[in-house]
């Protein structure tokens, strides 16, 4: 299995435009679900998936797919992304001090978060991306998130949504070296295929699935230190696999890496342009930031790679992403 | 049935803090699961029920149960408890405008969340009440929580477990007028018994039950507007019902009203002692601000009350409680 | 002294957008200082001004002029806007609990503070207000202010300004009953004049000048509780005074109201029209929000008007505002 | 003159408890203005002091001293002390755009800024520093600051003192090499006499005076990029001028450094020792991350150390520090 990080053959390195633009063209489900749809991808999740995916419950042991949310994570302030900070409104100390002021011996304490959204593990909603100015469905992207917030899909639109079957595809264990890609390493379809056939038949993408593709790099920044984790390189999708992502009807797609996509991206000047494909023409939402290396052990330990997942975004009114504590059980 | 809004007949009104020590000495779960435990009763919500819970998915229909965060909450400030300030880093008017600075046209939209964490439909944790100093297990308040926030029993010690069994005790329905409990009723055990009757069989409360009780409230508030909700008159759970709370063996309850337990409290002089018998002593997770509407009206449709619920609080370092977006599954 | 509130006779109610043209034809200071002029009237400010601003001090008493910052405030979230939300890092409860870790005794507070700009004593920038898409001195306001704050006229561009000469105007004394003027009451120019008349000299109104107006609305606030303080009924400057505004060549005018102009406004359908005048065409720097209660008092006790102050914006990169604590000396 | 960067002979290393406590004897000012005193050394500062700076002033010529606030400053999150994060509630591309529904062409931004009080240009109010869990005038820490904040010796409690004498005392110039003092270079009281014979007699220190040392550290940040600004190493004042703070009656002192005192501090394992001495013993404020530098140029151009100073903190109720824009007039 080659494992090379080098960009496809058929990308032009120096016209991500044009690629985008190309891949824009072949992918698009504007209008697939009506003009005024504002879930996207997340039509292919519904009762009837649901349901088959609450039946693959086994031993009913869980998952949480969650990376912390505190001071000690990623985030170095680029474009005002910081890590959260979590402050108390009241707490044990000024309980026992005594001067709470409550009757009878009750004491409380409180607490306050002031977090960008997309700080650690996180969903992108369908706002969260445009390409020249167009939003999911073909809206003029200053019709739908203003500073009020994305008026149109905010992420509250899929808060009932998102729990189906989730499949996880160990792509760093099946193809790295020691589980893990290098950075740069660019996934693509045919790396996906490997993957799910090494895995065997529990781990075939079916449409409406939420697919985790584990590539290690999280594992890699637990053990070295965050580093450029969030922002730098890593690996991660290749822009190739937009027609994959496109033509499998999944419902979403998590990785454990802070963006989804490969890193450096696979042109010579170019920023996120699978997010550029994916979000806005495919109307795919992006799980980032996820920790699957629990999971992917348990799943390794007795091949079963599909669970009932819920990854139930906050239900933060115009938000363009979310924090999420996604739950995996088998 | 009778459904006066009195108070039972064995509570002195003048002596909440006796009521409280008679009803820790009760219901106290301190130790039982080891002098270290930091889950009080999720420690009852294991595998076994989560693979039980997910064999009761039917239709594969899924409810969130999280009400909005946004500025349109009920919040009024009190303890600085405001209602989520959602900001953008970035917009989709930015985008149109030209202004983001971006290769091959990709724009983009971030947000930033600035909220109490108890601000909408949330949870309880271990770390948010004590009594006379003393905080779940039996230790110290001020060994718990301090200003760096909850360093033992902190809601991310749960991030995994709250996955199960559902069940929707719809206690205004049953006993209420145009199923809404008036504001001041004490919801006691002989009611939640009456409406586990009048629901049938499939709600009938189980060892490691997540136990909605839906007073009606929130309906009223949506109807006539927030007034106090956030901390005003409420229907809720009446104090007596500690001893039921402990032996049903339920791994956390929650209510569609800001509070969970009546107000005014059952006592002369009082706040939330309910409070500080179920969360340091029997180590009862609540959940607060559900919105359990939707969910009640399909129950009652089709006379199933029981769900697989998800109700993942967010993996915030050392929280106290944690904003949460429930999702059923029936 | 007639004091009635009603709108001068010269105002077409019906057509604000054509009295906003109008003045804004007459007062426009656009390319005075030039093409790149990011300071407005605040150039009218400078060493002279200040070195004589110096020598009017006489007792070298001094007056905070600055609402407190706290959740008592006025805000009420129309748009967002809450009071401040002040949270502790460290506490002395932490530090006399022993838990903060720190060597050789010593303990310490720390604090963080989340609030809107504009939510208590404050400057408007010249960022704050657009006319038709267009900010001082004739810039498209969306190559001005993007989600990265206010590129050009950021507070930042006047820190080390706004110290000279204050002269308090204190209306509500000179013409209203018990120094307070009624919500609606519409401050015009002769009321200015006849005020300055009625102080005597040390009020006469010079170039460069800070310019405070006193209206009484503050002092009713503090008597009969907040009520609808911040963005409710008010006295304050008729739409009328922008060409006094202007041919005063003052630096800045600041009131102890919420929004500066008469509310209602004097239209019949309107949003703070003497506002789309002043600052994106006078480039008028505006205070809101000034506590001038006390300053006001020493001022009629030995009837000098007045005073050195100093009044600089917190240096807050891209701030379309700034919390302030203006401090004026005798 | 000698310019070492060791320790005073005097200092015995290992014992920096007990340096505390036999300074704290010296200079405590533990009941001098009272039992009640809230100001601390800022009762030195009166309108005598007050009245005599304005007269110094002779250009009229005025600085800022503040750092700027924003995402680019040196916080790197130690005990959650980020940079502030500044976020808009309307933008001009919003007001372009034609998204804010505000009538006859006016349009608007906002702003909301999240920030520690301490995150650049700010002062140390009296809560800020603890002694064995004791606060200034002998309080019990606890009974000062909780969760609520300082409800004792808030910073509002001079929000309208700290205008007065301010004396540049540029340290750096006077003894460094190139304007600058090495890191870890401890200033002694024996250098700030050389430094204000050096400046000559503009810069004698007097009663009530706020006094400024320049050290150039701020200038090799600017320099050489933030590195360890915010908690490294730094010149800094000798924990044996606690006495020289206290003898000379200052109301305050400011630096050009993060943290005052000399780092690493002149013990072999300890933090901020002369903080311990100075905030709880002495009641002094304490300026830090104030910009000296083209203040210090004017200075030296003429020879005029002194200047009229107001550096009001924000009325923030409550609040052991405050950023804070300080101008200097001349």
């Amino acid at each position: 299995m080659s494992s090379s990080p080098t960009a496809p053959a058929d990308l032009d390195r120096t016209d991500p435009a044009g690629a985008v633009a190309a891949a824009a063209a072949r992918v698009s489900n504007w209008g697939r679900w009506g003009p005024d749809d504002v879930r996207g991808t997340m039509n292919f999740l519904g009762p009837e998936q649901r349901r088959a995916a609450a039946a693959l419950v086994r031993t009913g042991e869980s998952f949480s797919l969650s990376q912390s949310f505190d001071m000690d994570g990623p985030q170095k302030g680029w474009r005002r992304r910081t890590n959260p900070v979590h402050t108390m409104l009241d707490t044990g100390t000024d309980a026992v001090a005594g001067v709470q002021g409550f009757p009878h011996g009750i004491g409380g304490a409180d607490d306050v978060i002031s977090m960008p959204l997309q700080c650690s593990t996180q969903w992108d909603g369908l706002g969260h991306i445009f390409d020249h100015g167009v939003a999911w469905n073909g809206r003029p992207a200053d019709q739908v998130v203003t500073s009020l917030g994305d008026g149109v899909t905010g992420i509250e639109t899929v808060a009932d949504v998102v729990c189906g079957r989730g499949v996880l595809l160990d792509v760093g264990r099946a193809i790295g070296d020691d589980g893990e890609l290098p950075d740069g390493f660019a996934i693509t379809e045919e790396h996906l295929r490997h993957t799910i056939e090494a895995q065997g038949p529990s781990s075939v993408v079916r449409r409406g699935d939420l697919v985790m593709v584990r590539t290690g790099r999280l594992a890699r920044a637990r053990r070295e230190g965050w580093g450029e984790y969030a922002g730098g390189d890593s690996p991660g999708l290749s822009f190739t696999t937009a027609d994959w992502l496109h033509g499998s009807e999944i419902a979403a797609v998590a990785t454990d890496t802070w963006g989804f996509e490969v890193r450096p991206n696979e042109f010579d000047v170019a920023f996120q342009p699978l997010h550029q494909v994916a979000i806005p023409h495919i109307g795919l939402f992006l799980g980032e930031m996820w920790d699957l290396d629990a999971l992917a052990d348990a799943c390794a330990a007795d091949g079963r790679w599909e669970v009932f997942l819920t990854a139930a975004p906050l239900r933060i009114t115009g938000a363009v992403g979310s924090p999420v504590n996604p739950v995996a059980v088998r």
